[in-house]
C-alpha cells in the first residue's frame, strides 16, 4: 500500500474516524485505524463494535486531486499515535506506505516516522447493510432532531432502553423521543419519499451524540437505512453505522397532559437567565430545585432557597396569562434544557397542577414537546 | 456596609482575588472573600495564607464613577458563590448591602440574592509589610522573567527549596534562577533605583505562577518589597503578598561549563517542531527522551526509537557548527520548555561531551541561560 495525500483532507478524515475509536475496546486491534488504498481514494475506519465510522477521500473531486501515487492495499495504525504524528507533519502533504512485513512509513518534508502496523485482514469486517428500505433527510434538521431529544436520555443502565432515542415512523412523518423517566423531550418532523422498513427503533443516545459532532450543520442530504439490529446514516464521504437498542420502547403518549388548567406565555431568554441565576445557590443540592409562583397575570417569581447559602428570587414578566395561579418545584437543570431545545424567542408553558408533569412548547406550534415532572417540596 | 458597583468593575477584582482563595483552606473563614467599604473604594481580599491578594476598586478615577452611595463597613462571603453571582447578574450596577446580623443582600436589576455572610472581624490580618527597602520593575519584564525560568522549578517536596525561584540581588542586578536539579533555568535583568533589603530570597514556584496570570502584559510598575520572610508585590490597585521559601537555595554556578567542545548555531522554531514531532512516539516512555546528532556541519538528526510503536527521524539544518561531532540523548520535554524560554528566532547550544549538561541561550546574547542534564542511554 502507498498514497500521497493532502494532509488537511487526511486530519479531517482521522478526526471523524477517531470519534468511533476507544483505547479500552475489548478487541485490541480496534484501539487501531484501518486505512485502505483504492484507485479511486483512501478509506479510513474506526469502530468499537457500537459505533463503526468509515471515512471517504476521494482521489479527485471536483477537479482537486486530493490522493494520488495510490497502490492499492491496506493497513491497520495504532489510533494512539496516528493523529498526532498526522497534524503535527511538516508539510501539506504526506506520504504514507507499508510493507509486507507491516511496517508503516509516513513522510512529509524532512521528517520520517517508521510504525508498527497490524495485519488489516484481521479487522473485522463491518456488517454490511443492504437493503433499499431508506430514506432522506437534510443534515441540519438531522442536528436539530439529536439537539432538541438527545439530553433527555437516561444515563443509568438500570433501564438501559431508556438511554436510546425512540425513532417511530408514522406516514411521512418521524418522530424522535428521549425521556429518563423525570421528563421527555420529543420533536417530529415530515419526511418525503419515505422507504423505510421499521416502525419504532430505539438509537443509543451516545451514537447519536458522535453523529452530532461528525456531520455539519449545512443541507447535505443523509440517506438512513435500518435493517438487521443497525442503522446507517450515509453522506458523500462517510458511512456512519450504529447498533440499535434491543426491547421495546415504553408507551410515552399517555404522559402527555392533554389539558391544561393554567397557560403562561414568557419571553424565552429572559426565562432561561432568571433560572440559571437562581440555580447557582442551588447547585449542591440534589435537582438543583427552584420553585415557580405566579404573582399575579402579569408577573412570576423564580426563586430558591437553599439554607446554607442563602435565597435568591427574581421577578419574571409573563407576556400572557390564563387559568389558575401556579406555585410549583422542579429541577432547574432539566428546565434549562428543555428551554435551550425550543428555539423560540416565545415560549408557551402548559400546568395541570403543582404534582402533574408540566409541557414546554415554542409558541409557533412547531412540533417540538418539553415535559417534565415536578419535584414534591414539604 | 452598603455601594454599588459598576459590575464589570467587580468581575475583574473578583477573578484576580480568587486565584488565593482555596475551598480546601486550613482555616475555614479563608475559603470566603472579604469585602470592605470605605469612601474612597472597595476592598477585596482573598487568602490561602501562603498567597494573599488585595484588589482595590477607587470609587472615582480618571473622571470614572466605579463606587457610590458607599457605607463604610466589611464582610465576608462565601466564595464558592458569590463569583458566579457577580458574572451572571443582569444589569451593569450592582448594589450590595451587608447587616448587622451579616446577611448579605445583592441587587441588580430584578434579581435579588440574599446570602449569610460571615464576620469580616474574624478574617486573619495579613502581615503589614512596611519598608522603604523596595524597588519597581515593569510588569512585562516580570511576566518574562516569571516565563523564562518558573517552569523549571521542582514539582517534588522531597527538596522544598527546589520548588521555588532563586531571586538573588547583585549590585544593580536581579537574578532569577530555577532548577529541579535535571534541568536549570536563568535570567538576568538590570534594575535602577534598587533599595533592597536581601541579597538571596526564594519565592514559591505557585506563587509566581498565580502572580502571572494576575499581571497584565504593559509596562505599568509593579513596586517590590521584601521583609519578615513575605514577599509584597505591588502595582496601582493590587497587592499581592506571598510567603517565601525557608532555607538555603543551592549554590548553582559551578553547574554551568564554562568552556565547550561543540557549539551549534540553529533556528529555534525549526529545532522545536522537530522535537515535538520527535517526541509524539516517546511520549509514554520515562522523560520522552529523544536523540540528537550531528550528521556534517551543516545538518543534525533529531531521531527517537520507542520499541513498541516505531521510529522517528528528522534532519534539522544548521546555521553553523563549531567543533566536534555531537551524540546525545535528552528529555524532549525539557528541550521544549528551554528553547520556548529563550524567545529568540536564532539559538545557539554548547556541549561538553555527552554526558555533561549543556547550554542553550539566545543568539543575541540577552542574559537568558537554559541548562539540562542529557540522559545515559544504552
Amino acid at each position: 500500500m502507498k498514497f500521497v495525500v493532502q494532509r488537511d483532507q487526511l486530519i479531517s478524515s482521522v478526526q471523524d474516524v477517531m470519534k468511533a475509536i476507544s483505547a479500552k475496546a475489548a478487541i485490541p486491534i480496534l484501539t487501531g485505524m484501518k486505512i485502505k488504498a483504492e484507485s479511486d481514494g483512501i478509506t479510513l475506519t474506526g469502530s468499537d463494535s457500537d459505533i463503526s465510522i468509515e471515512s471517504f477521500i476521494p482521489a479527485e473531486e471536483d477537479g482537486m486531486i486530493n490522493a494520488e501515487q495510490i497502490e492499492a492495499g491496506s493497513i491497520v495504525v495504532q489510533a494512539r499515535y496516528f493523529p498526532d504524528i498526522v497534524r503535527k507533519l511538516p508539510e501539506k502533504t504526506v506520504e504514507i506506505e507499508a510493507d509486507a512485513s507491516l511496517k508503516v512509513t509516513i513522510r512529509s518534508g524532512k521528517a520520517k516516522f517508521n510504525l508498527n502496523g497490524q495485519d488489516a485482514d484481521e479487522y473485522p469486517k463491518l456488517p454490511a447493510l443492504q437493503t433499499d428500505d431508506n430514506f432522506e433527510i437534510q443534515a441540519d434538521l438531522l442536528k436539530n432532531l439529536i439537539k432538541q431529544t438527545g439530553f433527555a436520555v437516561s444515563s443509568m443502565e438500570t433501564r438501559p432502553i431508556l438511554t436510546g432515542v425512540n425513532v417511530k415512523m408514522d406516514e411521512e412523518t418521524l418522530h424522535f423521543t428521549a425521556t429518563d423517566s423525570h421528563r421527555l423531550a420529543s420533536r417530529q418532523v415530515s419526511i418525503e419519499d419515505m422507504h423505510a422498513a421499521f416502525s419504532s427503533i430505539v438509537i443509543p443516545g451516545k451514537s447519536l451524540n458522535e453523529l452530532y459532532k461528525i456531520l455539519d450543520d449545512n443541507d447535505q442530504r443523509v440517506e438512513i437505512s435500518v435493517a438487521n439490529n443497525q442503522i446507517l446514516f450515509r453522506t458523500k464521504h462517510l458511512n456512519f453505522l450504529s447498533r440499535l437498542l434491543d426491547g421495546n420502547y415504553p408507551e410515552t403518549s399517555r404522559l402527555i397532559p392533554e389539558k391544561s388548567q393554567t397557560r403562561l406565555h414568557l419571553k424565552t431568554k429572559e426565562l432561561i437567565d432568571t433560572i440559571d441565576r437562581a440555580s447557582l445557590l442551588a447547585r449542591d443540592e440534589r435537582n438543583n430545585v427552584v420553585k415557580l409562583t405566579t404573582k399575579d397575570t402579569e408577573t412570576l417569581q423564580i426563586s430558591s432557597n437553599s439554607p446554607e447559602v442563602g435565597q435568591v428570587a427574581e421577578e419574571v414578566s409573563l407576556q400572557s396569562m390564563e387559568g389558575e395561579d401556579v406555585k410549583i418545584s422542579f429541577s432547574s437543570k432539566y428546565m434549562l434544557d428543555a428551554l435551550k431545545a425550543i428555539e423560540n424567542d416565545d415560549v408557551i408553558i402548559e400546568f395541570t397542577g403543582a404534582m402533574r408533569p408540566f409541557i414546554i412548547k415554542p409558541i409557533n406550534g412547531d412540533p417540538i414537546l418539553q415535559l417534565i415532572l415536578p419535584v414534591r417540596t414539604y
